[in-house]
């Protein structure tokens, strides 16, 4: 079983590469071989009976994606992509990372006869954007408000007609807000989400820019991680022709979160949080998503978190003590 | 007021040709300048006023969209693209002409400074895709199931995008099936909808290969030119951030269809209707979507025929007696 990871140096990427190598087989098979890609060099953790490469560059370049899978990689876990405020404020970049890279492995796997991997792709919620109802059915449609959701919105759907035409195996992976994600605070507008439980368990002030009452969506990234794991072990027939899955995850407030961290990290935690609110990151999270109903995920064997507490304790367990 | 016209040499192009000739203006201001680009060379017709220009080539080639708009067209009609057969047939192809063409105009338009026509793309209700419910409304979701659909949904979307971002004022045009369509039957799935109308008219024998409880939605060939003409007048504002609307059409089974013939053009005609049960046309035929609610498009006065005896009407007072 050769696998290959793009993105790989990414926090997510970290993980899976922590989480295949700890597992050592994937779809029933003893993993040998793992090239983790990504612009910079990703880490290569000590793996033995694993042959690990670790290959650079632009995935969008003439050839590169040919090269990548030059191997015949089994599974493909393609979690490259710039983020939401990036590929906003440099729009050529994200058109040319999210999707055209993302179109470029999709060929280069069409293009390689008698090849018909499994590919894994880390999607995200933006693919749909607001007026939202109260619980957002799997149904609902797809109208991005970003054009980082445009760029994940269609390489879903070239991932769907790859897969129609029999060219790869593929599974899209909507993932919800990954929190608590773990080193320095950032300047992204979902940042907070995760900063008002990090950074009061290392003992320091966490800005709160919102009202208590905004409900969202949360997955942890080790659930982030499980939920790749299970995309690349899932039966495709089970699936369906409709190749995308949005994730379930725990729907609370903000006031929810604060709860739960006090709950598990008590009072003294809770203290360092202080409401300061910032109308600039108000109006933009305002008009996001609040709670998915993910029933096909869900009966697809798909598991997030039941509670945030399971979240701030799956952080703890997961960072707190250990390098960013 | 310049004009330029993509897939100019179709069917389509050639009706909405004679319309803006006919009419000599387009939101509010005389065509002075009118540029037909296909890759066959389209009709030039006699219009006295109207600098009419022919242009030929393949949009996606490098430097071929910058060249197509070095004018500034003040409206852009893209009409080009390949039908869903072809696309289904030829995958390159369809993703070359229907996708890259249309990235490639619209690239060239966002990097033209201080440039931002009214774009009118004209898209197709395949960017659905079933199980389908017995009306579909405006907001179900978009889930293709060809390549065209997804060619034509991916195109959809960077509209939506690039006029988020203000590189251009786009409106998408989900046409309907078109119905009756002049000239010879073709082999397409869908080519029976206007055969039983067009070839009994001729005095020729048509075949039915569905049964006559099939429900569509049909518009003539001079509705959706008005569609046309209405997207490139409307007030973008009034549109708001979904660019893509789904037009009205009448929705009538097979036997309606029929019941309008027999009233416009008499019992001899019905009578040169011969059933004969096709398999793969029905197989292909029973998927598609019956009936749309096209509330936003009705609201914005978007306007289709009221009933199919006005549809035989139009094919008969535009073709019937004219070359095709």
């Amino acid at each position: 079983m050769r696998i290959l990871m793009t993105g790989a140096a990414g926090m997510i990427g970290r993980k899976l590469t922590s989480r295949l190598i700890k597992d050592g087989t994937l779809r029933g098979r003893k993993i040998t071989a793992l090239d983790l890609h990504d612009i910079v060099p990703a880490q290569t953790p000590d793996a033995p009976g694993i042959a690990i490469r670790t290959l650079t560059g632009d995935m969008a370049d003439a050839g590169a994606a040919e090269k990548l899978i030059a191997d015949r990689p089994d599974v493909i876990f393609h979690l490259a992509g710039i983020v939401s405020g990036e590929a906003e404020a440099n729009f050529d970049l994200g058109y040319r990372v999210n999707f055209d890279g993302t179109r470029a492995l999709l060929d280069a796997v069409r293009l390689a006869e008698g090849y018909q991997p499994r590919l894994v792709f880390a999607s995200t919620i933006a693919v749909y954007g607001g007026p939202f109802p109260d619980v957002i059915p799997d149904d609902f449609q797809q109208a991005p408000l970003s054009s980082y959701g445009t760029q994940k919105l269609m390489s879903e759907l070239l991932l769907t007609d790859f897969t129609r035409r029999g060219f790869l195996d593929g599974i899209g992976i909507r993932l919800p807000t990954i929190c608590v994600r773990p080193g320095k605070p950032n300047k992204a507008a979902s940042g907070f989400f995760s900063g008002i439980i990090r950074e009061p368990l290392a003992g320091q002030e966490a800005i709160l820019p919102v009202p208590r009452t905004v409900l969202h969506t949360h997955a942890s990234p080790r659930a982030a991680v499980g939920f790749l794991m299970h995309g690349a072990e899932i039966d495709g027939a089970k699936v369906g022709p409709r190749r995308n899955l949005t994730m379930p995850g725990v729907a609370v407030t903000v006031g929810e979160q604060i709860e739960a961290l006090r709950r598990v990290a008590g009072e003294d935690a809770v203290k360092l949080i202080r409401e300061e609110h910032d109308e600039a990151v108000w109006g933009i999270v305002k008009n996001w998503a609040t709670r998915f109903e993910a029933k096909r995920a869900k009966e697809l064997g798909f598991k997030a978190e039941a509670s945030f507490d399971e979240i701030v304790k799956a952080y703890i367990e997961d960072e707190v003590g250990r390098s960013a």
